[in-house]
């Protein structure tokens, strides 16, 4: 039985490269993947540096990485929904086939969902990952490995554009222009929206939603004055316009306060990003706007699919997204250049290989 | 022209009766009401105690009353939907018949809507209202008056209950067993929801629920152990239940806490009361179990129709909710007793009249 | 290895009793039934009659019955949802997990469907019957195993409504007054409908739906004056009341044409009964009242949850369906007595054990 | 009291120019438009050459068309929507305020719709046409009459696929490709559909499906062997996609019977086109598949708004249906254009002015 290399959180603020066995394609309809790509996420860091996330807390070395791309190198009996040789994005969460969530068609609200990287359940960061078949996406072998990690954040832009139902014409809000900021904002493009405001403080951030992630408009919330509300410079900026969606991905009170009061009656407000526990929110606004809050959680049927459609039809180009990469041998020194807060122009970090 | 008393709300504390021109009808899509019965409702008093609701401030003299049934007395010439005789509810908004909301199926939102004893327009406690015929609702003769003024708040019930899309077999907690707690619950019911838990601070109340407004359950918040959380006495109380809809009529931060924690995955959290500008809610609680709160405003199209059904084939029972009736020469008084903090067995006031 | 009595049907016309080995648990989440009660569904009497339903083809002998309920005698390791003793309702069609519908949400679309007594798949008509533990529902032990038996007509039943979107003041016409209309007619009646109007061509029938099935109305179609069509005599009945949703229960041609000219604008119409593979709609009026027109198959997740639900709760009362019962071994008798044309009050038969 | 001219169907078959009293502004809420451009429609084609369509029948003299576009030159004293010297769409129908079907949402439905050129409403081929002001909608300068004349048959694109639900990723069929079929095809490709198949019996037409108009797959079903069915085609022609949805643009029973046929489980066939009162569909398919028919029925609330956006932004080109402009004073000669059948390379036609 031979071996491979992991990269192993073992306690908070503790990686390391660890030895463990390769896994077998034990089920008829799993799939075993050689990792090819992974990408470095917000939660990831978190739980790097907290040693936990809310509920979920690393109580044993757990392998890191959720958002990989890999080959298919071995399949199952019962296997025919990819090949030997496919290249595929790998999507980290398996729900029970039994609970009613999933047959209702919200396997990402599974009570029973193993999550690749979230406590106790290793991640992605290895040289061979088995899954089930229908949790391995065939993608086009024209895309680059470090793109199709990257589906994993994207589906959760397409997930919340669901959930929001971003249609044509709309007027959508992105706050934060971090990498799953920018990724809403481009899908609430494709979905059809007109009108694309990006909040940030980070100017860098808002040159690159400007640039490649469907920005109409933007606004560097720290520049305003001290007497300008958020909401009111939102207005502002869009005129008259009815702005129909807000997607919140910073989990910060004042983006959650700000993005509630500038939405139109009606709209719609997605918790896409996640922070503190309790956060305030303007109840009388949102009783008389009719507004409707949304929580957002992964990704569900469907999701990977539209996200890879998005990206061979070039309607959103990840690569844009990627401002730095690492060999997987310096993966624990990607996690730590993540650390350093005097960063301003970094968006995504993607780990290549294992070689 | 001759002259009617009308129930006047001057200033802040201060009440009295005064004369206005009796109104006529001008457009022929109009009627004139003899108004027969009013309801006090928790605005009202807010209005009398305070002088404003949030945005809205009593800066002239304003007519009260806005829970008002009566007797058509006369109609426009193009009028078909009622006729001189009929008993009707008043439904005390009228919107734009221009705005975008209105021909979009949300009159409640519109933005030019006119809401009787809502500053600056004027109320219903007055002998003759007009108002366009489609928003004086035909009731049948064999109810009491007094019921059919109650239809404005049940008619809010309905519109909680068809945005939180309550169906059969639902588990819905109500928060607040005050008027529209009540209606809230007995409607839930009605739209086929299997176990309606109540809570309240208020024995008396949770009694009323019991006895008339379809409590499967009754939690009293106040008795519980000061270590248990609300959320999980409910829980404890209802078992194993999947909890679907919770329908806060408190506008209390303690009950939207415990509310929103005590929803299971993909459960709707419905504002129906209002109370404080700003609120916490648990923000990864809602985006990890993709819970949606959704505001609710009054009331719209068809949800008159359906409190009358309801109150019609005796799914809802009105009369339960009255406390005290005062007459119209008393409803000053009426007012003032609502201000008496030591009544706990108050529920509904309702003005006879005028004489 | 141990045998049991299974009733098969070896072709068209073609019945007997067969030896068959019992089957094994052998998979961690599945379950062993003792049958106690099966129901003869009009599909039965086709496969029997014709020996094909559609592309459905009888090509070998095929254990009929698909309408069952049972004691779990026996569980696999993982099974967590039912226990020994259980009394429980069988579902008889078991998906993939794998397949997009399935994990969507719509289960009885998968193309992967292996379904009880519908050919190549053997059903239910023998002692011991295996499924996975999610696809047994456990009822009260109050519940006659014979009323059990038919949760799966009334899952159809909760299906048709919710495809529907049956809600509170519906008016509902129910085109067959059959074991699946009157089912369909009762279930619209607890979602909320309010006026329900049963077609058929049998008085016994139509009896049976005003004295037990919720009907408000009904009207017995042959009777009609022949230059009286069927969709004028349905509106006069039901004088100005705007006809929200028909339940097509028979499949037949006149039945689709009468009820989809009596719906109002905007209303529902849903395909519950199969019958001729081509039927004439009256298309402009479709186009001009934008009416819907929806295929209903079987049912899907939480669909046996809530027919459970009815019968426990006291809102729907099988046993009134049930006119004839037989035992396990007269089961052939039972399905012979099918055929007979002159039976007019004949709804539900039911096989009891096998013994 | 002055005079303008108008093009006048005096019954079947028998146009004539015609004098009529230029209309006032009597509602304060109303506008008066010079009329600059107006489309030629197949329903006027029909009242033409049938002097009815369904139960809409020409009894006295009726100004034709509903397709145009003008300038405001005068408003009503409450007007706040537009201006003199906008540029407008007329929508030709205006419902009643007081309805139920326009208050709920849709006003398409209302039954007491006065649409322009449908008997015995007059239409507007006028120089002057009075309109409530939220029946004209503005439009930049920048776009040609003859274009925006054509939002109209845009709208019902843009509202069918509304009811469609056309999102990112969807395959749809287009069955028809006159104005309304290329119209529909471009909006589908908007709203994020991805495959588009025309089928058609004109080369020409399906050379503009996809030359302007989104066509990712065309068929010429005359071209067809004769046995093989048309869904065969098309499922060939599409490989093993997902077939979300028919647009139905012809009335033709063949296009329907195909398009039905042609449709994945869980997919949406939109009634566009109209033609025989009957026409069968396959019945078990659409149970079996659970598929959806929708009546499609002109447009409403926010239909002409996302119609002007598209055109706006660039992602519809409305020149490229015009195929041939008229002169005002040339009117019943375009008209009489439109009965010769020899010519293949029309799709529509402008009247331009009056002068």
């Amino acid at each position: 039985m031979s071996e491979q290399t992991a990269v192993v959180l073992v306690k908070k603020e503790h990686l390391e490269f660890q030895k463990r066995t390769i896994p077998e394609v034990q089920d008829p309809h799993y799939v075993k993947v050689r990792v090819m790509a992974t990408g470095i996420c917000g939660s990831d860091i978190h739980f790097y540096k907290e040693g936990a996330i809310g509920p979920f807390i690393v109580k044993s070395p757990m392998i890191m990485g959720h958002e990989s791309s890999g080959v298919v190198v071995e399949v199952g009996d019962a296997v025919t929904m990819v090949q030997i040789g496919d290249h595929v994005a790998i999507e980290p969460g398996v729900p029970s086939r039994y609970s009613e969530e999933t047959k209702a068609g919200h396997y990402n609200l599974c009570p029973h969902m193993r999550f690749a990287a979230t406590p106790p359940v290793d991640g992605t960061l290895v040289e061979y990952y088995v899954s089930p078949e229908d949790f391995v996406h065939k993608v086009p072998k024209s895309l680059a490995f470090e793109e199709v990690a990257l589906m994993e954040p994207l589906s959760v832009a397409v997930h919340a554009n669901k959930l929001a139902g971003t249609k044509f014409n709309d007027t959508v809000i992105i706050m934060g222009a971090g990498p799953i900021g920018l990724v809403c904002g481009q899908v609430a493009k494709s979905f059809g929206a007109t009108t694309i405001l990006y909040v940030d403080v980070n100017d860098f951030k808002l040159d690159v939603a400007q640039k490649s992630f469907g920005a109409t408009h933007i606004l560097n919330s720290k520049k305003l004055k001290s007497d300008v509300p958020v909401e009111v410079a939102i207005k502002k900026l869009l005129g008259n316009t009815k702005i129909d969606t807000v997607l919140e991905c910073t989990g910060a009170a004042p983006c959650v306060d700000a993005g509630l009061k500038a939405l139109s009656g009606g709209g719609t407000f997605i918790v896409v990003g996640m922070g503190a526990n309790s956060i305030p929110v303007p109840m009388n606004l949102i009783s008389m706007g009719e507004l409707t809050i949304k929580g957002c959680f992964r990704y569900c049927q469907g999701d990977y699919k539209d996200a890879i459609g998005l990206v061979s039809q070039g309607k959103v180009n990840l690569k844009e997204l990627i401002s730095a990469k690492y060999k997987f041998s310096d993966a624990i020194k990607a996690y730590e250049a993540q650390l350093d807060p005097s960063v301003e122009k970094r968006i995504k970090t993607i780990i290549l290989g294992p070689e």
